[in-house]
């Protein structure tokens, strides 16, 4: 494949597999979420929001080229904030905050759903363990990231009176973020997925990150929507 | 052991292991090493210093506590460097080009010695695979650089002509960088290492570092000095 021609299977893996699709963001987006599925959405995440800087830091562990590292270090810093930005995760917990969930709980990941958590978890091993080149294109759900954020502010401020401005500042600001990140990785893959094989690697690892995150929409839908049956000792909406 | 207990513990170890004691420092620091030796020296140390952000990520991808990464984050920009700041890395290369050698040959880690790299992914592997407390406590060996920056310092500028102060920047800035972050991991390890076992385990990792440094230097004297039998493929100075 020519690099254009190796974006356009990228693209085409988002379009079918990213999880915008999935009936738990219709629902979520859609307004047809109770404030408690709202709440076992936004705790379950935290587990993948918190878990970030470490997957990049597993990249960059791994990383013998300083420009690269150099460049990729603002993944972690978005996140964990630096100096007066208090960063991402803080972001999200002000959502948590906002859904009237307890931060100390919500931190804890006591009440998250082992499938979340080991979801999160194999993300992080993927980038500790698989080729750089791999790790990197791992990250490229980024280039699909900006319209479900979009659809997600429009629709969660249009249909909860829970969500305000204030809460959702964790969308807002990755409108801005993501589409950088995406922009870097995808023209770094797009120039050194050369061979066959390594184009095919990145395509599977992109896959990969999808199913990380359509996964993780599986089992809220299975816990907390239909059938609704929560595993023992996880968040229960009261 | 009180955690001042454990302290005096720690500097034991560095008072009895560190690498300012190594025959090899004696050497260079006294001015009594060719430029040749010095070259070896710097090209083979070059792989440490590179190595070190990927150790700090390493610890920090096994992090799950915020705030001790926003705090471990700076050891990783001091080495790569941020925005305007060319880093730690950047001035171990103004050093080798100092004394003659050629870039791109230094950052190949061609012409280094194998023991040297085993040595540097030791230490790597260490952070990446012990308890987190462990991989902390490895870094300590900063309590004890600024004794030896101020004698590599003030020996190298006084007994090398080829030595001046532009190239020994690195030196001069981890005269204050090093001091912070020891101060930090004392006190974490310090505060963290409560039962006999962690204070053993500390100690442990502390020592492993001293060892990690010590044979470098071994292997250094080893190539370059007595019996000066450099391996096959590595650095010969003309």
């Amino acid at each position: 494949m020519t690099p254009d021609e190796l974006e356009a299977a990228l693209r085409k893996v988002g379009a079918e597999r990213y999880h915008n699709l999935h009936p738990f963001h219709h629902l979520l987006h859609g307004g047809k979420l109770s404030k408690g599925q709202v709440q076992a959405w936004a705790l379950n995440r935290y587990c993948y929001q918190s878990a970030i800087p470490r997957k990049d830091a597993a990249l960059m562990s791994r990383c013998d080229d300083r420009d690269l590292r150099r460049e990729w270090i603002h993944r972690i810093t978005d996140h964990d904030g630096t100096g007066e930005d208090s960063g991402g995760i803080e972001r999200w917990l002000v959502l948590t905050d906002g859904l009237g969930l307890d931060r100390d709980y919500v931190v804890s990941k006591r009440g998250a759903l082992p499938a979340t958590k080991f979801a999160v978890e194999a993300y992080v091993h993927f980038t500790r363990d698989k080729p750089l080149l791999e790790a990197v294109a791992s990250s490229l759900t980024e280039l699909f990231a900006p319209g479900i954020h979009k659809e997600r502010i429009s629709g969660m401020l249009e249909n909860y009176d829970f969500i305000d401005e204030k809460v959702i500042a964790y969308f807002r600001r990755r409108l801005d973020q993501a589409p950088r990140d995406a922009d870097f990785a995808l023209e770094y893959v797009k120039k050194n997925a050369r061979t066959p094989d390594q184009q095919e690697a990145v395509i599977a690892a992109l896959t990969f990150k999808t199913e990380v995150l359509w996964s993780q929409l599986d089992a809220l839908y299975f816990a907390y929507v239909e059938p609704g049956l929560p595993p023992p000792g996880v968040f229960r909406p009261t």
